[in-house]
């Protein structure tokens, strides 16, 4: 069978736990070898890129082949917002950036991922 | 024209009742035998299979077809939490259990079902 | 590059902003032109279409393109409620009303348009 492909959707701060939770079941249920995963972040939950607790869990799974990406025009909004600053530069190597968040959305979907926003 | 084919995805108990109003349109709008529809219940949310109110919209819409799925590690997160042990064995022959959710939200989208998180 | 194609599934009217600003950022990064891109509103969510703030925004990406729909059921319902009554024939002609929202989610999939949900 050939791998599964997925796009989780991340918007909401609140909702990166049941998120890595569901990606730590699938990849128990199929096999680190068994999915393509990518982890979709935009909005206010971009800042779960620079939280202690929830990077520890990114980076296991990084390690097992998730690949984790970032909006850009939400690390801008969060930094305009005074809330916090990430630099581009400073995020671990496992963190993708891209243009605008919901481009990736529709693009990895025409490719063929699922789509789910946990 | 060709059946519509859509997997619902309920992770909250509170989503219920919209999910269950948005499949009650649907068929009015495309008739019972218009429409392929499966609920997929992960996270909390699988309470409902225990919910008397709740099941008996769900025990009458799948009389008309509609399949429903329980994720096996949600219920078994939710006997762990002490909030409530369902029994397989036990629940309504309409209600088919899954190992991991999220897998059958990828697969049946690489099948073409359309996905839809109310 | 072929046209990205998506339809945005709106049910809470607190998601408005999120949406409106997604979409917003979407056609900055691919341009008016490179996308065709749908919304769908439903449930109580509805009422923004009578709300003056969100449809300066809502008119201003229309004229760009992008095309807002209203759930029938839900004008109905929100009208039942004594929330308010929108007459459909009082809609701005940008706005068109579907008879059912999620048969509208399930049919443009099945065409081929991502979904996001915000």
């Amino acid at each position: 069978m050939s791998k599964l492909r997925v796009i989780f959707h991340v918007n909401e701060t609140l909702k990166w736990d049941v998120a890595l939770a569901n990606i730590t079941n699938l990849l128990r249920d199929v096999g680190d070898a068994g999915a393509e995963v990518l982890v979709l972040s935009n909005g206010p939950s971009v800042e779960a890129y620079a939280d202690g607790e929830k990077m520890k869990k990114i980076e296991e799974l990084a390690g097992r082949g998730v690949k984790f990406l970032a909006c850009r025009n939400s690390l801008k909004n969060l930094c305009a917002s005074g809330t916090l600053c990430l630099n581009e530069e400073n995020l671990p190597e496992y963190i993708g950036v891209v243009p605008a968040g919901v481009t990736e959305l529709i693009r990895r979907q025409a490719e063929g991922f699922a789509y789910i926003k946990p």
